[in-house]
């Protein structure tokens, strides 16, 4: 029986320079990934990044969901945050289960990547990786089992939202 | 050959005690719903809201990528944000364009309703609406040409975000 996981990477990513940069973690980020994941039985929702403080401002926003008045008004909305955790790097999360790593990118190979609907025929713990800002600064992090296939548009831009990439690979996952 | 438009409805929509209702336009759907469709190629994104005020926000907000310095420095974002389109009803979006109309919802009947990956062998254009708050007061509509089926999760809760169910209907459409 495959386990997915998911991580949210704020660090290190690319800024538009293609330079090793962090990003802010955004609550709309949170609640969105947190939706989609309870949605579609992925856990935990790890939210990597490296400052202290930012983990306790998501702790704190969470925090009156999962143990405040919030979560008596929305039960759905404490269940779905109980799957966010804050970590400083990717390597923390690899330290907490013995994960399978795949990657993820508007640019990732098309030769040798992994369809997502493939995914849990592989057996294991599957740790999935979406980047922020300008991408994954994939120089500075550990090597992953392989690269999931990018999603292909048909349009007139090139990128998703990290928000919609993320439901969209967890549905090709489960169907 | 089909074409696809989006509408996304703030009013008429229900609350939380399942009466009609009015919701506020937020810039993270705007951006999401806008970029979601250029990656698909579904134009225009109709913004359904009755105040004036608030498509005029809207249209403020935009007009910094659409006419301004933002879009210099964000060609993507000029691209998308052109198909965003601010109307006061429902009603002004059908009298554009001879659209046969789908509805979307969690809660969508089973029976009857429209696989999205069938939409597009059904000639003509296509407006599908999603709703907001706790969704679409179909009472209140027009009568639609059907409904597009509900998207079934796996997990522990319920609803995804009203931005991840686009991401995920157009990728089913698109594939």
């Amino acid at each position: 029986m495959s386990k997915i996981a998911v991580a949210l990477l704020h660090y290190p990513i690319l800024n538009r320079h293609g330079e090793t940069s962090t990003t802010a973690i955004t609550s709309i980020d949170v609640h969105d990934f947190a939706r989609s994941c309870a949605f579609y039985d992925v856990d935990p929702v790890y939210l990597v990044h490296p400052a202290p403080a930012m983990h306790a401002l998501i702790d704190d926003m969470n925090d009156y969901y999962i143990n405040g008045a919030g979560g008596d008004k929305k039960p759905a909305r404490k269940i779905m945050l109980e799957s966010i955790r804050c970590v400083y790097s990717l390597q923390d999360a690899l330290d907490e289960a013995d994960y399978q790593l795949w990657y993820t990118s508007a640019e990732a190979p098309e030769a040798g990547s992994v369809d997502p609907s493939k995914l849990l025929e592989i057996e294991g713990n599957h740790l999935i990786v979406f980047g922020t800002g300008w991408g994954l600064d994939v120089k500075n992090l550990p090597p992953g089992n392989g690269w999931l296939s990018p999603i292909e548009g048909v349009g007139r831009v090139r990128h998703l939202s990290v928000r919609g990439a993320l439901a969209i690979y967890l549905d090709r996952l489960r169907r």
